[in-house]
C-alpha cells in the first residue's frame, strides 16, 4: 500500500518525478467559497525557488503553477483541486552516469531494492523537487487557514553549528536564511561559503511557529496533533529529528521545571508548544526539526554499482550546499497541510 | 474524525479509559496461521506492570490480558482480534477533588475544551493506562515480526541529566530501567531517590532499536518509514520529541560527516539510522525519544478551576516519579506496530 | 488488508465469532454528549432477537448488550465507545461434524481457502450472529440521527414470492414480519409453515426508508451516497442486490417518466429514491434489497468435503426459514451507520 | 471529507470537470515493473468515446489520455501515475442559460445545496465526462488482471425495455450496443431511433462478468466483495440498482433452488454469481446494473430557478439517448478497479 497521500479530512496526494513532465498535487477535502487564484500560489512557489546565493542550487525553474481543477471563478467548488507545475530545466543527462551507482545519503539502493527498478534520473521522486507540490498544496491550506487567522511562519535558528541568539520574528525577511537573528545569518552565510569551497554541505535547525490556532485541535490517542506533526515534518527527506515545545531539553528537566501553570491570564509558560494530551491549547504551536546535511556533495566518497561493486562517487550537477533555506516553506506547508486537516476533522467532531 | 485507530494493514483501535471498565485493543488484519496464546502475550504485559520499586506508581493491576475473538485454536484465523485488560485497582474518589480543577501538564484542559466533556477519573482516556493496550496490540505484531527474525528492543539512555555511558545491550535486563549502562543506573536511581524527597518528577530519552528489518519498509513519500515512527512514538503522551539516526547531531554535522558510504558489505557508518528516502536499508533501524518528566507532581503548582479562578494544586494519588521504565514497552510495541504495518503494506507491493 | 471497518467519520468495527467468547463493536467518532443508556440500546437488541415463531431459530440468546468504554455519566464523550454481547447458547457441539464440509450456500469453503484456516463453529465470522455487533452499533447512530430528527424504519414487502400489497407503515408493527399489509403477512406466514414442512427456506425483499435526511449528504464521486448504501446493505451476508428509487425497474422507463419535476412545493414524484448525483435531495430515501433464502437446509444437498470427495449433507441444527423478518434491524442498523457517518462528514465540509 | 478517492492498496483519486481544463485520474499503489503504454490506454479510451450512432452524443473529444508521471522506460515505478485526458470541445456557453435553473434529473439543486456554489457549465464534476478518467485508471487495472489472466467484460442484456435473449459473448463486438444477441440489438436500434423522435431517452441493464478471479478476494465483513463491487457501480452516475448473481430473482426461490451444490468439479451452478460470503470463489464474477434513462431530454419539463421560482425546461444541446453503450466500458473499469485493489489487498493477508 502506498503513501503518497497527506491528511484525512482535507487529503493532499503529490504525484510526479524530478525530471518526469511535471510534479503535482491533488487535494480532495478543500471547503468550498474559498477565493483562490494562481497570483497567491504562485507568492508561495516563488518563496521555495533555487536563489542564486550560496547555499542555492542554480537549477532554474520558473515553477509556474497551474490550476487545473476544482476551482470556478476563482472560487473552490468543494471538488477536487489539482495543481502543476510543469519540469523545465532538467538536465537529465547529467545524471546518466548515477544510473549505475548508488549515491550515498540518498535513496538510490533503497528504491531499488523496494521496487525493483528506479527512476534514477534527478533523483525521481525522491527528489526534493516533490516538495513544490507541497508547497502548492500549501498554499490553499495557508488559504483556509487565513480566513481563521491562523498564521505560520518558519525560520532558521541553526546552520552549520552556528546559532541564532535572537529571535526576533520580524527580521526574518530581512536575510535570505530567513533567521531571526540577521548577525548570526551573516555568519551562517561566511560558514556556507566556508563550506562550498571545502566541497562539503551542511545541516541546521528549523523552528515552525503556528499562531492563532483554536483550542482543540488533534485526535487522540494516535492522530495527537504533535504526533501528526511529527509525521508531517519527518516526511520531508532532510528532516532526521522533530521536537515540540521543550523537546529533548525537557529529558533532562524535572517537572516542576516543565510544567506550564495555568492562570486566569492563561499558561505562564510553553515548554508543552501548544499541545497537551495531543490536543492545542491555544497558545502558539512550536516545533523544531533537526535538517541533515544535503548528501550530494562534491568530494569523493565510497560507494558501490548495481553489482555490489566498489566504486568512488564525486556529485557534481546543480546542488545546494543546505537545504536551508529552500526547506523553510516546505516545513510552513507540512505545517498548514496538518493544521487545515485537523480544523476540519475537529468540525466533523463539534458540529 | 477520531483518531484511535493506528496502521493500515495492521490495524490496531485502542479503547477504553483508566477507570472504567477496561482498556482494550482490537487488530484487524492480522495474517491468519499465527501461533498466539494469552500466555505469550502476558509477557509482554508483565514488562509494563506497574513495580514496587522507586519510581513505578503503588497502583496495583495485575493487567491481566484475556482474547475475546479472532483465535482459535491458538492461532489467528484472519478476523479481528479483541484484547480485553480488565481495570481493577481504579481508586476513582481519589480523584473526585480534581473534577473541577485542571492539573498543569496534563490534558485536562484541552480534554474538555475540545469534546465539552471529559471523564476526569485518572485521566480517562488521556491516561497512561490506555498503553496497556498498545502493549497488548504491540505483543501480537512481535510474534508477527518474529516470524521474519526481527527484533526490537528499547532502553534507557538518559535518565534526570545522568546518560548512559556504555551501550551494553545485554546489560538492559540486568537493571531495573533498562538501562544498557549499569553504573549509570545505579546514578539514575539515586536521582529518582533524590527528586521523589523533592516531590517533583524526571523525564529522560529512550532509544528503541529494530535489528533484522529487511530492506524496503516504509512509503514515500508522506508514509516514510521514519515520519510513521515518528507519528507512533510522538502518540505516546510523555514524549516531546523523536530523532532517528544522527538526529538532531546532524544538524552540526557536514555532508561528509553525516552520509553513511557504501561498501561491497554494506555501510560503514548508521547515521541514517537505517531509513534511506523513507525506506529501510537493512541495516538496524535507531529512533530516539525525548521523554518528558511526570507532570504529577507533590509540589505546589498554580493553576485554575472550570471557572477560570485561580487555584493552588498539590497532586497526591499513586503516581510515578518518571514514565522511564515503564514506557519502555510501549515504545517497543509502537515500533512493533509500526514494523508489523509496513511488513504487510509492502507484500501488497512486491506480490 | 482486512475490512472490518464501516465508516469514515463515525466508525464501526465488529469483532468476533458466532461461538467465542462474545461478539461487538467499536466506535470511533461518536460525538462527544450524546445521552446513551444500555436501556436504550437493548431496545435495539431485542429487536433483533430469535422469536419463537415460524421463521426464527430456536437459538435463545439473550442478546444483552454492555458498554466497556466511551460513555461517562450515561453520556458520550467523544472517545472509542465499545459494545460488547456475549455468546451464551452456542452449542459448538453441534458443529463438530460440519469442521470438514463445506455447506452449500456458506463461505466455508472461501473463507479456508482465502485464510488457510477457519473457525468452522457456527459459522464463526461468517454467522449472521455478527450482525447484533452492527445492531448495537446502529443504535447508538439512530441516537445521534434522533437528535436532527431523522427518522429510519425498513419492512418487508416481498417474501416467498408473496408480496406487500399496500403499504402502510402503522401497520408494521402489527405482525411480526414487519410487513406493511398485514394481509399479506398472513399468507407470507402460511408460506413460511408450508416451506417449513419440506426442510426449505424463503428469501424476499426489504424496503429501507429514512425520512427528515437533510439535503446535502453524499460525497461525489466514488463515495456518493447510495453507492454507500448500496455496499452497506451488500454486506448484509444475505443481501444480493440493491436498488434506489425506481431501481431495476428505472432501466425499463423513458426519461420523461423517471425523472422527477420540480416544483415550488419540492419534487413531483421520487423515482430518484432521494438521492441526486450521490447527494441527499431532502425528500425520504428508499432503498430495496433483495434478501436471498437461507442456505442452511434441512434438504439433502451435493458437496464436498475437504479433501474434495462428494459428499451428502443435511443441515440440522437451528435455524431460521427465512433471514427475514431477523434482517430488519441489520438493515436499519447499515442505513443509520451510513447517514450517521454521512452527517459528520458534511460537517466537515460545510463548517 | 470528499469521496473522490476509489481503492485501498490501489488507491484511484479522478479530479477534473467537465468544461474545466482536463479530467485526470491518480493512481497510487500500482505495482512496479507493469509495462503501461499511452498506446495501450487509449484503446480502452476509445472504446468509451461518443460514437456518431443513434444513441451517443456529437460531442467530439478526442479522449487523448497522457502520462503525466510515475512511469519510466513504458514501465510503471512503483510511484503514484497521473494520467490526463484534456477537454477540447467543451461548448460552455451552450450552458449559461442553465445556471439559474436547475435540471430535473440532475444534481444541479443537490450540488448547490450541499456545496453553496456550483460550476454548472456541462454539469462541472456530475457530467458523465468525469468517468473518462475512471477508464484510463481502469485500463491500467485491466493491464494488472491480464498478468493473472483475469479478464472482463461487460455487454448489455436490456435496453428501453427490449431484453437480450442469447448471451453469446462473441457477439458482443459485432454490434454497436455491445448487446450479446444482434437481433435484439438491432430491435434495440430501433427503440432508440423511435425515442428520440420522441424528444425523450431510454435505460437498460448491463451484466459484467470477471473470468479467472482466484478464490480468497474480498474482506469480510464490511468489505465484502459483493459490497465493493455494489459500491463502485453504484457510483456511476447512472445506475440505480446493483445484484450479484441471482440477485433480485433469488428473493423468489427456495435455498434448495438458490444453493450451487458442491461438486468435486466446482460448483453445479452460480446463483451465487462468484462470490460466498464476500469472497470470491473462483467461478465467474457477474454482476447486473439498472441504468436510468438519460435526464436531458428535449421535451418540456417542469422545474424550478434559484428563486424556487416555477419555470419550463427544454434541454438541447448534445446529448446521447442512452447511457448505453458508453457506460460499458465505464462498468468494466469498476469492476476492474475494484479487482485489482482486492488482489493487492490479499497479498497482505496472504503473504
Amino acid at each position: 500500500m502506498a503513501g503518497n497521500t497527506f491528511g484525512t479530512a482535507f487529503r493532499v496526494t503529490t504525484w510526479g518525478e524530478s525530471h518526469g513532465t511535471a510534479v503535482g498535487a491533488t487535494i480532495d477535502g478543500c471547503p468550498p467559497g474559498l477565493k483562490i487564484t494562481t497570483q497567491e500560489l504562485q507568492k508561495e512557489m516563488d518563496r521555495r525557488r533555487p536563489g542564486t546565493g550560496g547555499a542555492a542550487s542554480p537549477r532554474n525553474e520558473p515553477d509556474k503553477v497551474e490550476i487545473l481543477s476544482g476551482i470556478y471563478n476563482d472560487t473552490s467548488t468543494g471538488t477536487p483541486i489539482t495543481l502543476i507545475i510543469h519540469n523545465k530545466d532538467a538536465h537529465s543527462k547529467s545524471y546518466d552516469h548515477l544510473a549505475q551507482i548508488f549515491r550515498p545519503g540518498h535513496g538510490d539502493i533503497t528504491y531499488l531494492k523496494k521496487y525493483g527498478i528506479r527512476d534514477h534520473r534527478g533523483g525521481g521522486r525522491a527528489s526534493a523537487r516533490e516538495t513544490a507540490a507541497r508547497v502548492a498544496a500549501g498554499a490553499v491550506a495557508k488559504l483556509v487557514l487565513a480566513q481563521k487567522a491562523i498564521n505560520i511562519c518558519a525560520y532558521t535558528i541553526e546552520l552549520g553549528g552556528i546559532k541564532a541568539g535572537e529571535r526576533d520574528l520580524t527580521e526574518i525577511t530581512n536575510n535570505r536564511l530567513f533567521c531571526p537573528d540577521s548577525q548570526a545569518a551573516a555568519r551562517m552565510e561566511e560558514r556556507i561559503a566556508e563550506v562550498k569551497k571545502e566541497n562539503d554541505t551542511l545541516g541546521g535547525i528549523v523552528e515552525i511557529r503556528a499562531q492563532g490556532v483554536p483550542v482543540g485541535l488533534g485526535e487522540p490517542v494516535f492522530d495527537k496533533l504533535d504526533g501528526e506533526l511529527a509525521r508531517a515534518m519527518m516526511s520531508i527527506g532532510a528532516v532526521k529529528g522533530v521536537e515540540i515545545g521543550s523537546g529533548f531539553a525537557a529529558a533532562a528537566m524535572t517537572g516542576s521545571q516543565n510544567n506550564d501553570p495555568l492562570t486566569p491570564d492563561g499558561f505562564k509558560s510553553n515548554n508543552a508548544g501548544g499541545i497537551l494530551a495531543g490536543i492545542s491549547s491555544g497558545v502558539d504551536i512550536v516545533v523544531r526539526v533537526a535538517v541533515k546535511p544535503i548528501p550530494s556533495i562534491a568530494q569523493e566518497q565510497d560507494t558501490v554499482d548495481l553489482d555490489n561493486k566498489p566504486i568512488k562517487i564525486k556529485i557534481g550537477g546543480r546542488h545546494d550546499i543546505s537545504a536551508i533555506p529552500r526547506i523553510i516553506p516546505v516545513c510552513e506547508a507540512m505545517m498548514a497541510l496538518t493544521l487545515t486537516d485537523h480544523l476540519l476533522r475537529q468540525r466533523a467532531i463539534a458540529g
